[in-house]
């Protein structure tokens, strides 16, 4: 099995795992006074405080969540609510993850002024859109770091810049699930206010993800219960996914981890646009996350292709996996101005620091032979 | 280490743990198209019939959450909006977890007009009060199966029955967090239009719960992004807190673990009554999930036994974890009109089948050495 589909789920690590186990048979509740319950929230807190250093910010600002979905929805609605008193326009990218995108339109449909901003054909986000759009009831921001689809990089810092300048109140939220231990996350050097990561992105486990609140930032919580996580996010917390995160995290180094992902991307570009006709790599060179390569097979369905490389043991994903059983076309893709063959062929390869370079010959091997065998739709 | 915090978090059996690791082994995203997904989607929908056995309804009902507060959050928040066009009542008890207590506030604060029903001395919610406060804007009425603190069993078939009479448009939700695995939990035999069930409290992982909507109830989500779980609760799955608990269902027999568990109670009560002056026994043997002692030390700050108890390794708990790091007298206590002598003494023992009898009498024997052993408040 040659897995190329990182980006959706990426396997746990072998620490990541013993890690579980061991909050499984450590089992208390970490909000229990006695002993088992300390034991339950030492390990809650130690990985409170790796995910806080790897983002160079304090463990109290870490809160965890059940994943990257709740940790962009409370982002979005936590934010945008709390600050509709002082102004309803709120802006986003028309690339983002499902999990940002939904809870915007919800926001249409409550009545906030949404303003969805266009990329190129790179795949990067319009500045000068961005700058034309904030203004003085501007209150937040949600901006992608790297896309799910294409890996593309978006400037974040840039972005914040723009938004000091047009809007100094507005607050801005990065979503990081792709790019979290693979990439460095700065919050303080980007002056994120709010930034969302996933563990099972990242070699930890399904289901545990965190977000980063910035001191100073108030917003309404989504889940209201006991008082876990200072009530900002209650509900007795994971302990196997959040001592699985800590583990994971611990073993990454995220300047290596993108060298070697973007040698592992820029072979396997190159030997497919070598080697397989009407081949169009979607997305930037210059703005790659390395953890992605986009490649639409022209005249093939990328379906059909998926399926054709599977039986012979390479995964890959078609656009993403959480709106895989939903099939429309990409809106990602369609946003960077891809013809509908480019997206209807679009397959992404999606990398992790344990495939190697021989997995990528081995992979375009395969693919070359399957693409050349299926019918061609003309 | 005799454990009987049960209530609060049970151990992962064995099978849900293997389970676990069978799922962060086969990691696949459920979402994906390939076999990797699909081996993944198959352990969820395994669990998804599991939990739908065991309730008598179609695994189609049964949606995953990351615990109890969010399905709890989910029915609340989702019925009561939902149906807020058709009237803004909606109704509660004094006694519920804060997971169902808080949101109800939080209507409340949007302008929701809520009854918070009373209790009897014996725990049991007032049933004429409620058929009092049923009228035609009442939308959304919600009782816990058994309570936390006490173990007290609500009678939720007479509560539908009420409903059905008095405002037979309203939804009704039963909070069993504290009951399923220990007693037969059954939402079409009660009405139940939702229901939400725990993994971590039926030997299952910390992290995953589960809403069971019946057919035909419609809800607004409370996550929004990719259409995972028909949109009902998009988001990755939990796969590995999934399967576990999966596993630790199926293990279950419920008509022996009440029975055995009552004689756990039973037997316990009747020696700290015999053997510990002044003690009072918070609760209602009639109506007792067996699952649970509440005992009030008078005289003694329940957190002092505790502590001087987890020396000796019996652990309890005062009042519920969840919001043991914010002491406040317990609201369920004082809605049952205990004292506040009571309440400041009130301790929880919580079991499950792995309790002996021996291990009753070892910790009754250092309870009793301890109470005695500590300074009397008069």
């Amino acid at each position: 099995m040659i897995y190329l589909d990182n980006a959706a789920t990426t396997k746990p690590s072998e620490a990541a795992v013993q890690a579980a186990h061991a909050a499984m048979v450590n089992f208390g509740n970490p909000s229990s006074l006695h002993g088992a319950g300390l034991t339950a929230e030492k390990a809650v807190e130690g990985t409170r405080r790796i995910i806080a250093q790897e983002m160079g910010v304090k463990a109290k600002h870490i809160y965890f969540t059940s994943g990257g979905t709740e940790a962009n929805n409370t982002a979005v609605f936590g934010t945008a609510y709390r600050l509709a008193p002082r102004g309803r326009h709120v802006i986003t990218t028309k690339i983002e993850h499902p999990s940002v995108l939904e809870p915007f339109k919800m926001l249409e449909k409550k009545g906030f002024d949404v303003t969805y901003l266009d990329v190129n054909s790179d795949g990067v986000v319009n500045l000068e859109q961005m700058a034309d759009s904030l203004n003085e009831n501007t209150t937040f921001v949600s901006v992608m770091h790297v896309n799910n689809e294409t890996g593309v990089i978006q400037p974040v810092e840039q972005i914040k810049e723009i938004i000091r300048k047009k809007s100094p109140n507005a607050l801005f939220h990065v979503d990081a699930v792709q790019s979290f231990g693979k990439l460095p996350v700065q919050p303080l050097k980007w002056g994120a206010d709010l930034l969302s990561v996933s563990a099972h992105k990242v070699h930890g486990l399904k289901g545990t993800g965190a977000l980063y609140i910035a001191d100073g930032v108030h917003i309404n919580p989504l889940l209201h219960g006991g008082g876990q996580q200072s009530g900002v996010r209650p509900g007795t917390e994971n302990t196997a996914g959040i001592a699985a995160f800590g583990a994971a995290i611990s073993e990454f180094d995220t300047s290596v981890a993108f060298s070697y992902m973007t040698e592992l991307r820029n072979f396997m570009k190159k030997r497919l646009i070598d080697e397989i006709p009407d081949i169009k790599i979607n997305g930037s060179d210059r703005y790659s996350a390395g953890s992605v390569l986009n490649a639409s097979f022209i005249g093939i369905k990328a379906e059909i292709l998926l399926h054709a490389l599977e039986a012979r043991g390479v995964y890959v994903s078609t656009g993403s996996a959480c709106s895989a059983h939903h099939p429309a076309p990409s809106h990602v893709l369609t946003a960077m101005g891809c013809t509908r063959g480019e997206i209807m062929g679009a397959v992404r390869f999606s990398f992790e620091r344990a495939v190697t370079i021989e997995d990528i010959n081995e992979a375009v091997d395969i693919i070359r032979e399957e693409a050349a065998r299926i019918p061609k739709i003309r």
